[in-house]
């Protein structure tokens, strides 16, 4: 048996043949470049096809982990990376190309979460929720062997948890979350106590918008930067109230850290937990860890060679 | 089909023999008075006998509600507000009375969402959670059919969400939510908002801990009482920011507002919508209704029915 599994980004396709294990058998990467709509649909089908017809693998099943939203019963996907990419018609075009074989295409943040059931740190786990913190953030959920998808394919938002009150307008087009502890939302962190410590003169005060970075803020921490270290410790306590929130609701596991934020965060992860375990259930937290992911950034690529290996297994 | 569902509450028994559609032919209620441990076991025991041996109906299965935790895999039951049931064996002792017939026990808040599922305000829904705010608080999740009941059945701990910054060891008994906007914390923030407050001689002034209770703040709310307006409005963010994130991770169809609080609370339902509206993810919260429980304190003992129905279904 081998699988086709292709993790769709903003800037790159990524794809590997993978056995019924999990193991890598061919892979590669192909930029994104200039292609919009129909020109991306058009890389992924090319892909499949040559798979298709290479002498080496006999492809049994086809998946896909889209940036974005996938809706099940329409067959549409949703990417705000790609243009053209509203209510993209995915499903009937690999369909076409893909003949008889399993397909199935999911969102990235459930197809990473399933990765990490399948070949990483969260192997052999029933509840189990991957925590992505990049430009955005965002959850994928499994429980109970399930994965979380809601009634539209849009479960899993925890950019949207409201940890701080009173609501304020600039939550608008990120939620609460998301506004300060994502990747981005730690750079807006930083501008905000920048303004305030109006006698700073350290490291951090030669940057200003946009060109601040999490990047340079990590980098700060490092030398002890006195503002890097107040913007650290505030993420630390959002990340720990929202996997505090997932731990009381969901009863996990595990609880997998990933995105390009851990990384630098990876660190981070005992403190955490400590802070974690101040508001959650106080026996859930008993019953749960909080890991790093080790799949080097490739959770939803395997993810995406999980939900065809799981259908496959069943027929 | 007859089914006897059985609702265990900290203070009474509630019975009912229903028909396959939900139709109750037949209740009682049993006050627990002094009874505990065994003696409570006994009273369940003894109503599970009559009605199996009562002529008028043929039960083909018994399904329970208990006030706490329902370990599924060890049969056991904890039940805080019932002496000795800390690893209570409900199951083995039911099952030595009803014999071959189909026996389920789940906890009350996931029988509450599964009675609404079946007879009540979210007939018909695939995702959709109870959120029973009482005494303590607590959800009910469903989500694609299936309850969330987490890797040791204690999934829905929603009085444990982190809702406000920084944390403060007030929360340590209650968890934060559950400290500021249960039936107990409304009276515990109208004690806090009376401490701030000395100039207020109005309603409320008269009453102090601990005879202050919910009841109080809504017959002050009723009568403009200033106190009273902005502890409920305080509660109003809460119950708004905790179904937000209901919505955000779940994307359910519905949520239901029950438990004793809403009662009394139930006008305000509407101004709750408009709250989480401001911090919810942006197209599940235009997916969503909130509506109360039509069920009138039953959500649980339907639920419990239910529990049974749904395996006699696939029998």
């Amino acid at each position: 048996m081998a699988i086709l599994a292709l993790d769709l980004g903003g800037t790159k396709l990524a794809a590997a043949v993978l056995d019924d294990s999990g193991t890598i058998l061919a892979q590669e990467v192909a930029a994104l470049g200039d292609r919009k709509s129909t020109q991306v649909g058009v890389l992924v089908t090319d892909l499949i096809k040559k798979y298709k017809h290479d002498a080496r693998f006999t492809i049994d099943g086809v998946g896909v982990s889209v940036p974005g939203i996938s809706y099940k019963k329409e067959g549409t996907v949703w990417a705000p990376n790609i243009e053209g990419w509203e209510n993209y018609p995915l499903s009937n075009e690999i369909r076409d190309v893909a003949g008889d074989i399993v397909i199935d295409i999911d969102n990235d943040r459930a197809c990473s979460i399933l990765g990490e059931l399948w070949v990483g740190n969260a192997k052999g786990c029933h509840d189990a929720i991957f925590l992505a913190v990049g430009t955005g953030i965002g959850a994928g959920i499994v429980s109970a062997a399930n994965i979380i998808r809601g009634n539209n394919d849009i479960a899993g938002a925890i950019g949207w948890m409201a940890l701080q009150r009173p609501y304020e307008k600039k939550y608008i087009p990120f939620g609460c979350f998301e506004y300060y502890a994502s990747g981005d939302g730690i750079a807006r962190l930083a501008l905000e106590v920048l303004d305030q410590e109006s006698d700073y003169q350290g490291l951090l005060r030669e940057y200003s918008s946009p060109e601040i970075t999490a990047h340079h803020i990590f980098a700060a921490y490092e030398k002890n930067d006195v503002v890097a270290i107040r913007v650290i410790q505030e993420c630390i306590e959002y990340w720990g109230m929202a996997s505090a929130n997932l731990v009381s609701l969901f009863n996990p596991e595990k609880i997998i850290f990933g995105g390009g934020v851990f990384g630098p965060a990876t660190k981070f992860i005992p403190a955490i937990k400590i802070e974690a375990d101040k508001w959650s259930q106080p026996i859930s937290r008993t019953k749960v860890t909080f890991e790093p992911s080790l799949l080097s950034g490739n959770a939803s690529l395997y993810g995406a060679g999980y939900l065809v290996s799981k259908i496959l297994q069943y027929k």
